[in-house]
């Protein structure tokens, strides 16, 4: 079968959401992104529940300065308070090449530039959305010191399930919330050890269990690949198997992660995922897992479905990045909401059929 | 408090167990070592569950055979057949420095040197040991298919369940099995993804939940660190908590990591960990957990408790390590089983209190 383009109807409201949308958790400080929302439908809304990252405005031209939550403010009940670290933009052992990181010179991370929480955004028509004035959720503890990242939803039952990136100074790991309405959020703890992300919930059990898709970074050995594992409530995970890997000088051939919830079709589950190359640009692509043995992938789409194009997508704050972590299906239709250069959301409308017909099996 | 030497009584039988007293699996294998042994009594015996090394005998003077699972076998019901890799030991990318790993020129491992599977061991006086001809646990499957390593065992009732490192190009992940007898062993699955190590299952449920040490490489961001979890069933593990990390210029400063199963005392759960530093020396010491929430640490000593100085601790395979799995305690005395230069097993013999006099509060 030849690989045919789908045709994917990017939103004419692109870029739908921008840092300059949201207000700023403080009066003086800056957003440099609102982007990698979690996706949901509630009531008769579309969320999106973005990732804000901001900054204490930079003032002073010789120094970085580095926002993270401060070590005794933990149990503070309210908002946990921030403190800032200066580091001087010329110290000869700090690295500030990457927009997002500041690494030493052996290449480890000792600062994020910004810290993210969550903010909602809503919309009757899935492309005008309104941004609440104030963060929904925070960073709080420990282990979520530099920050709380790229949101992804479930609903099952009436209840949303919303899995996260905690960063801290030691490590990436992965949190999840709960909200029936998103007003009240309960933290369920972390549900990984570092360093794992992109974990995918599905909407519902199968064979009795729940199952994700998550990304672990293995050290030494290993890559940053695709897992799938499983769990009788959610809070707890065992049976970790590895499920799809990196392809070599394909588009996908340096990192990938699972982005949307997988959507089932009478086919199979669809898995979008982001995956990136060695220059580091970053696509979503389709793959099929079977519906009743999910860590079984029965196809997988050479070329990706939605690569960065528009200019939205080529320039920005870490540009050359299309990330989606949700989508809305209506009938045989998705529209896939993506955080684009990680500063703002898009969305991209496309054909379920047509991503279906080109899923063939895996190499 | 002034730190005091602890009185540690190693064997005169020291090294108990060497690579010379294990039948190869095959006849024209070698053993490379017989160590890190998961360490339970059964009946009237000390058993050791040793992890054994091993490899085609190298014969060419100008390549490196290398043995991993052969990809095809893994419904054999047998054990798993075996294929070999062979390298060029003058190969300008290969890296043959460390004798545990074959690297690539960036640091990325390619190959272990052997292949490890686990045997039984079995002595009435706990200095003299009988060694099984065959394996007792083989690796299998895709996630084992570099071998499997460093068995811990917990007794909970009347079962064994047993942590171990399911190594393979896809990472170091931890496998759990169970056996009521030693003879018959069931794959519970894989409860952590990579990168993780160094996992002991507490002996008891704790306020109606399962404990477990983990010990996450983080790949990034983080420290090779301990970090805790809980479970309802043993096989599922959530609510991860940072729990322990590196002391800068001190003996753990480099990684840590699990030891001995936790070990019930009135003043706490008493755990004999391992650390190294960045000469890579391995020695093994203390800390101390809240009895009612493990996850607090209340105490941890500042000096190591056993250090390789020993003649069969200092030279061997891998020189200057000694690395615990377990332990059998008898009223105060506790006799701790240990790896000794990643090749034989030796024991040393102390009193509990004077381990638990020394215990201070942490910095």
């Amino acid at each position: 079968m030849t690989s045919k383009t789908i045709p994917m109807q990017r939103s004419a409201l692109n870029p739908l959401i921008i840092p300059e949308d949201i207000v700023p958790s403080f009066s003086d400080w800056e957003v440099l992104g609102a982007f990698n929302a979690g996706v949901a439908r509630y009531e008769d809304e579309i969320i999106l529940l973005l990732r804000v990252a901001e900054r204490p405005r930079q003032t002073d031209p010789a120094h970085v300065i580095v926002p993270l939550l401060a070590a005794d403010g933990e149990d503070a009940g309210e908002r946990s308070p921030i403190t800032t670290v200066k580091l001087d933009k010329h110290h000869p052992e700090l690295d500030f090449s990457d927009p997002r990181v500041i690494r030493n010179r052996a290449g480890k991370t000792l600062y994020l530039t910004s810290i993210s929480h969550l903010r909602l955004a809503r919309s009757r028509d899935g492309e005008h959305f309104t941004v609440d004035e104030h963060p929904s959720v925070w960073p709080e503890g420990a282990a979520e010191r530099w920050g709380i990242e790229d949101p992804r939803i479930t609903q099952i039952d009436d209840q949303y399930y919303i899995t996260y990136s905690a960063v801290s100074e030691k490590g990436v790991a992965v949190g999840l919330l709960s909200t029936p309405d998103f007003q009240a959020f309960r933290r369920e703890g972390l549900i990984l050890a570092p360093t794992n992300k992109d974990v995918v919930i599905f909407p519902e059990k199968i064979g009795g269990q729940y199952y994700m898709l998550h990304r672990p970074v293995p050290e030494g050995i290993g890559e940053p690949e695709m897992w799938i594992a499983s769990s009788p409530d959610l809070k707890c995970w065992g049976n970790h198997q590895f499920l799809m890997g990196l392809r070599d000088g394909l588009w996908d051939e340096q990192r990938i992660g699972a982005g949307c919830i997988p959507i089932k079709t009478a086919q199979g589950w669809l898995v979008l995922y982001h995956g990136a190359d060695r220059s580091n640009r970053y696509c979503m692509g389709a793959a099929l897992l079977d519906l009743e043995q999910p860590q079984r992938v029965i196809a997988r789409m050479r070329e990706p479905i939605l690569v960065p194009e528009a200019e939205y997508e080529r320039s920005g704050f870490f540009g050359g990045v299309v990330f989606a972590c949700g989508a809305v299906v209506k009938g045989q239709e998705a529209t896939m909401y993506y955080g684009v250069s990680d500063d703002s959301m898009a969305s991209v409308t496309f054909d379920l059929a047509s991503v279906l017909d080109q899923l063939q099996p895996p190499d």
